[in-house]
């Protein structure tokens, strides 16, 4: 299981386009076999900064995910939304270590 | 729904002995009943970084979970155990937005 934490911090002026644009990112990537979750969220005190918690199956399964529609319109429309470039850290999995219970 | 990203920077000589005790206060917080995800993660390239993604029901729910024996003894047990102080940051949630998805 691969997990990634994708963190964007979005122009002040964007972040409405933003929240739709990953909204429409989201409904697509969780209809992947391979995806196990994809979590938006936005920092509390500083919304600017979003957070996307992703969880796929296999390297395989992320790589397909790049290959997407939805996530390949998300990419270039968001482009020129962000403050700095987007920052991808990968985890691997301590716990749940059993799968079912993901 | 709260959602904390908990990062803990742990000491080399520590880290087993983290993973444990982590361990061990993760298999408590998924039997509380406001606990919603409780993920234990190692940062691939640096491996003395873990991250907790915490998600609870409510704030009542989160102090509550820090008043539990386990959250209590894991605290006290990697006090100690840290190159630098744990630093929690908090998320509102964008994306799953249907409670019923979490």
């Amino acid at each position: 299981m691969i997990v990634t934490c994708v963190h964007v911090n979005v122009l002040p002026e964007r972040m409405a386009d933003f929240r739709e644009a990953i909204a429409e990112n989201y409904r697509g990537t969780v209809t992947e076999p391979g995806n196990i979750r994809f979590d938006v969220l936005q920092q509390y005190d500083d919304p600017c900064r979003f957070m996307i918690y992703e969880v796929f199956e296999s390297e395989e399964a992320v790589l397909m995910h790049k290959e997407t529609p939805h996530y390949l319109k998300w990419r270039d429309t968001v482009q020129n939304w962000m403050a700095e470039p987007r920052r991808g850290i990968r985890y691997d999995v301590v716990e749940p270590s059993d799968r079912s219970l993901w």
